[in-house]
């Protein structure tokens, strides 16, 4: 890499280079300003089909540069749909050659939650930025290894909270700094839906660490925590399993809330079991405001009790892939960042300690 | 009153009569079928002054016939104002003299919530019916001695919940039986509003027994249980207090989950510190439903998965009183009942439980 990075010193123009003696984040030989950045797909899922590809073949400031699959139909299929030649096509065994890729600047891990924190180990060892899909990671200890392993690499890490990046969010985030509706008191927040096939990792606890909490209910946290700009203080929740066969190693549903130091009380929850709950509201001094709903893909709507706004629907991936890519260029951690994961992941292990303490706790 | 009812027999029809030879529930010698049910409001505040007087004017079965109030003043005022005469308005230390006026069938209790046990009880030795208003008392212990009291006497009693008789949450009511929406699985409610007046009764816990939970945060519990036609098993609560010296005798803010036996989960909350919060949804398996506004005087409105639901507005008081009337009527205990309103007073003190124990706690 180094190799790669003083030929690269070069070439690339002063502003961008004095970003890199500072940082030294960019990673591939031709990683200049009007240079899309290359983005390794980790994991050829739904949401890699569905989501990630087509968005990215939308971006200004990315380009699907690799893939890392275990399947060698998929490997074969993505490589011909999308122009990726053979020495960038990926098996998880040789996942760590992507170090001499230097078409590749950032590794993109849509893997289940298990795998997130390997993968973004061996991608920060091999000198990319990495962009993880949320959750982080199935434990705190493991969000604390990622964030080490990339700072030790002086790569920029990132977690795929996409609603972060979406203009409603935004909006929302805005009205709450500017007290608009008055100081918050309360906010309501929940997402859930009812999970298809019963084989898949989502309900394995080795792979995917917890159920609707730690895949859905995980937005709506993310929806308290940045409208309120604090981190929760203390923890109550409850769990409910209507059907202990599906759900026999992860959980079903959730409720819980939490308790904010300004004082503001978030009552939360989230399904694996019912469509419809996709949702946030906000309580201020002067009036409400909220998101119904709130965490799709497309469609989202923001109410207040001064009425509708609506503002303009754009790709959520694409955005916060371009967000990611500027960050690197402008050598700057993202904004949602590893300590950014982390920090849900800690309240999240907070509401499990309540549900199997059956009590309030403190989020440590 | 003995021989009131002696005498009324010989008068009324005799598919009435049957109803009273079986409960004997008509109190005044004139409660026939076509005469309305005389109502003396007890309480002579906000409530009676601006909804219940105006809402018992346009009754089919009812009509004010006898205030009782502390004020001279109110007294006079009343008096001149509806057409109640000297022997029809009684002071608190002359209450039990109402046993003696046969203008009285139903004494509605409009007073604060410790004072619904003593004038539930003390209108039932009187041989009135009674309506109290909710919440029903300050303990479960006052709402047996109420329940006990007015089965010894023969009387009805019902707590005032306006909620039950009004067209859209009835609508919501069928919704969740039919399983129109599927099977439920989750419920989300809440209620509050920004409370005035420091010095109100309302604040004080001798005479309020509770804060929000008591007064708005019970509709949001009532919605969950008469939506699921069950009653909660376990709870856990939280409360916030940002205002440590309005809020010095009572809660502010709480917020609680209740697991319900068919697995149906429900997050609440209440408030005394912001406006705004007055909703309910439901989640089922094929959809959602619920209301917002849902516990307004008026104006209230069905929302759900396919569309609004827009019926008739009623006024909620009038219609609770002629529901109560024809219950006396018809000799049948009414649907908000004594027993209705214990149900919430142990769910409350089981959510006050939970937020002292900082822990999950039964519903006994």
């Amino acid at each position: 890499m180094n190799a790669s990075r003083r030929e690269f010193l070069t070439t690339v123009s002063a502003g961008v280079a004095a970003g890199i003696t500072q940082g030294g984040f960019f990673s591939g030989a031709h990683a200049a300003e009007d240079r899309k950045l290359g983005v390794a797909l980790v994991g050829l899922g739904s949401l890699s089909t569905h989501q990630i590809a087509p968005a990215l073949a939308k971006t200004q400031h990315c380009r699907l540069a690799a893939i890392v699959t275990g399947s060698p139909e998929k490997e074969k299929a993505w490589g011909d749909k999308y122009g990726i030649g053979p020495d960038h096509r990926y098996s998880y065994e040789a996942f760590d050659k992507i170090a001499g890729d230097d078409s590749v600047d950032i590794v993109y891990i849509v893997l289940p939650n298990s795998m997130h924190a390997e993968y973004t180990i061996r991608a920060a060892k091999a000198g990319k930025h990495v962009l993880c899909e949320k959750p982080m990671a199935n434990s705190s200890a493991e969000c604390n290894a990622m964030i080490a392993a990339c700072q030790q690499m002086n790569r920029l890490l990132a977690i795929g909270y996409r609603c972060q990046f979406e203009p409603h969010h935004l909006k929302c985030m805005e009205i709450a700094r500017s007290q608009e509706m008055g100081k918050l008191s309360r906010i309501d927040a929940g997402f859930g839906f009812t999970i298809g096939d019963p084989k898949q990792w989502r309900l394995r606890h080795q792979l995917a660490g917890g159920g609707a909490l730690m895949d859905v209910g995980i937005y709506a946290l993310q929806a308290c925590r940045y409208l309120t700009g604090e981190e929760p203080v203390s923890v109550i929740a409850q769990e409910t399993k209507t059907d202990p066969i599906k759900f026999a190693e992860v959980d079903e549903s959730i409720t819980w809330s939490m308790k904010f130091p300004s004082g503001v009380i978030a009552t939360c929850s989230t399904s694996y079991n019912f469509n419809g709950l996709n949702r946030f509201r906000a309580y201020g001094e002067k009036g409400w405001f909220g998101m119904d709903p709130a965490y799709s893909y497309e469609g989202n709507r923001i109410e207040t009790s001064n009425g509708k706004i609506e503002l303009a629907q754009v790709d959520q991936f694409g955005t916060e892939l371009d967000e990611f890519a500027k960050c690197i260029r402008e050598n700057r951690p993202s904004r949602v960042s590893g300590q950014e994961g982390l920090k849900d992941i800690l309240a999240i292990e907070a509401i499990y300690r309540s549900i199997q303490q059956r009590s309030l706790v403190s989020v440590s």
